[in-house]
């Protein structure tokens, strides 16, 4: 581990030790003087920023990533009042969420804490630095943050500027932290910093993701690919079905929870498949269909891969199943985990659907669209998790905190072994 | 991988798929089939672990661990017995955890639904075969089992009845899978097996947990280590410290939840060591105490390593220390954040204790020994995690479940970004 990643990671572990046990009065006071930093600070952070999307350009980057780099006054001063938007939150921490008197009198609790370091590996937007540093800090973990390197420049820049704020605050400084350097090795000192570092949240796409959970010693949230489908059944409304599929694939299709694939129960394929098409087609989407839509039209042959690959495009699979089994059966073997919708007025077909179906969220006569922790009611999102550990779903304030358990007595000895089944009383194993 | 282990995690997956759904009234009556088969089979059980015992006793195991391995038909009925209180227990599964109804009429509910496959890697007791796989069952999960080869005969014969019995009900006979394989391989393959396994439980020591959270790719919950401190605080009543600190130490030493050290204040040390000492003495336990701790009697020096061990025997480490935070600071050193416990008659001491001591529980005039599925009204307990992420402290059935998010509209759309905060939504990032 390189001397500069041990400093920074040490620096964050300490500071983190000192921001866990803070009420949420010195934590939103700090967030505001960050977002009022920010907006004073505007000029050197436009001015960083230029730096890196002019290498971006030399570098041949495409206009849509130079897009999601570049900072103007008017973004920065967004990034700042999403910043007040997570002070407003409520803090999570010190929320009791379990809490009763033992029979031998023992009162016990289970309390919200925070996790302590949070590492962060995300791609592009410089944005996402002050967001995710910030929703760390108002649920008391320190961050360890390591963006994209064609946005080094900004991300330093925002990282001091956030460090010199919190300088004059109750919050430790060290609380937010640059992983430094431009190389892969960071991620990897990231990815191997058990001890130092309490978890991993990659944000990005399926590779980064993928690679950072082979990799990781340190436990990794994953978040974020979305391979949704909108399954549509035989006792479907066929005007809400074209509505439900359109809203899904085309109102952002470059999001997670856009629809990548739609299937068709054939019992309704010939009235509701040539309705798709065509609604689709006037969208502008281009329609990736097994042999059995193709009968309906003229659509781009699937192959296996189209039905694996979130394209994050006016793009769209499709596939005619025989059943709802099949439905599902299609969904666990190619779907991510992440949002799945069935459009269908039977309430033995919803639960169905809703019990076979093994993910994240299942829509029944809604957009896969709205799995999202704004739509929610989080008021605020670090990613969508796609794993069953810990967190699975959008990930509000509540999902970057762990449990600590309190119990207090007046001199209560244990006697006897108690009612154990398969404890670690069972000789420490 | 190796065909073999291919095929018993494809089973076992499979057979999660169709486990999960089903309500409780099937899965309490598999387990008391199972409960009734492993009694009327218990001369099979007594007869395989005879062979088992044969080897132990040519290898040269200790008696102790003889003992541990051992099997006679009253313990096949004990473990019977176990099985039919996890069937009474209530069933996780379908539990809603969170439930509004959202601002545009959508209806949002946050389930609980099983993990699918849990791999349990253990050592010595075979009767852990059984306790493992019953709650696993309970809360919908399929279970590959592997444990030690020392306990093969005995597994192998466990796992077969249980299959056996389950293949008369409508729990699939897959939901319990022994990994075949005596060597280590067998656990590297249940480590490497991302997308069949979806989380591996190490229940044994230090060295074999350490070395599954290193290797595994698979998420790991980390089960059992504890180093559990008692720290007597300048206000404590001494009567009540003396009573904590044996009990902690001496009621069951060989259990995670004893205690490992204990930390006086300097203010009470000269009247509280002596007497700490002259009481452990009574009880048999050697002292490993530091320079201040010497001054009051004799006692074996105390290097780091004795604040670090577990010693799971009639010893414990001692120290002086000069302030609550100084006490905090060497249970952050060399804790494993298991429990640790205060004694004070101070509100405030033990308000700061509480907030500072990053453990999964911390025990207020109380002896560390109620930190257990049992004590704290579970009923059942798989083991005790030490780990941040998704359980920490006692797991019981809730424990080994995921959630879904499940929303309900009538063909509700989503128009507008809505407010999300550094979303996945932010260009799938």
């Amino acid at each position: 581990m390189s001397e500069d990643f041990l400093k920074v990671a040490l620096a964050a572990k300490e500071a983190a030790a000192e921001l866990a046990p803070l009420p949420r009065a010195p934590k939103d006071a700090a967030l505001r003087v960050i977002a009022d930093a920010l907006v004073s600070r505007a000029a050197e952070i436009v001015a960083a920023n230029a730096l890196d999307v002019e290498r971006a350009r030399e570098g041949g980057l495409s206009e849509y990533m130079i897009d999601r780099l570049r900072l103007d006054v008017a973004r920065v001063e967004a990034v700042a009042e999403a910043v007040r938007q997570v002070a407003d939150l409520p803090d999570p921490v010190g929320e009791v969420i379990r809490g009763n008197t033992l029979p031998n009198g023992l009162e016990l609790r289970q309390l919200r804490v925070p996790l302590g370091v949070i590492g962060i590996i995300y791609e592009g937007r410089p944005n996402v630095t002050v967001d995710a540093a910030a929703l760390c800090l108002k649920s008391g973990n320190a961050t360890l943050l390591r963006g994209s390197s064609s946005a080094y420049e900004s991300n330093t820049v925002l990282v001091r500027i956030m460090q010199d704020a919190l300088a004059g605050t109750e919050v430790p400084a060290g609380a937010v932290q640059l992983v430094p350097g431009l190389t892969r090795d960071s991620v990897k000192e990231l990815m191997r910093a058990r001890g130092l570092v309490d978890v991993l949240i990659p944000r990005g796409g399926a590779s980064l993701i993928n690679s950072v959970v082979e990799e990781s010693t340190v436990p990794v949230i994953e978040t974020g690919v979305g391979n949704c489908h909108v399954y549509v059944d035989a006792d479907a409304d066929q005007d809400l079905a074209v509505e439900i599929l359109l809203n899904s694939k085309v109102q952002r299709p470059s999001v997670c929870n856009a629809a990548e694939t739609f299937l068709v129960h054939a019992a309704v394929a010939d009235t509701f498949v040539p309705r798709a098409l065509a609604a689709l087609a006037a969208e502008g989407v281009t329609v990736h269909g097994d042999d059995r839509i193709a009968a309906y039209g003229d659509v781009v042959p699937a192959g296996e891969e189209d039905f694996s690959v979130e394209y994050l495009s006016l793009d769209i699979a499709a596939a005619v199943v025989d059943s709802l089994e099949d439905a599902v059966a299609h969904i666990r073997k190619y779907g991510s985990g992440h949002t799945d919708a069935i459009v269908t007025r039977s309430v033995s077909a919803s639960r169905r659907f809703v019990a076979l179906v093994d993910s994240a969220a299942v829509a029944v006569n809604a957009s896969t669209r709205f799995t999202d922790g704004g739509e929610f009611g989080f008021g605020a999102e670090i990613g969508i998790s796609t794993q069953k550990l810990h967190a699975r779903g959008p990930m509000g304030l509540p999902e970057l905190t762990s449990t600590k358990w309190v119990y207090t007595g007046e001199g209560h000895l244990r006697t006897g072994a108690g009612t154990v089944i398969a404890s670690c009383a069972a000789g420490a194993e």
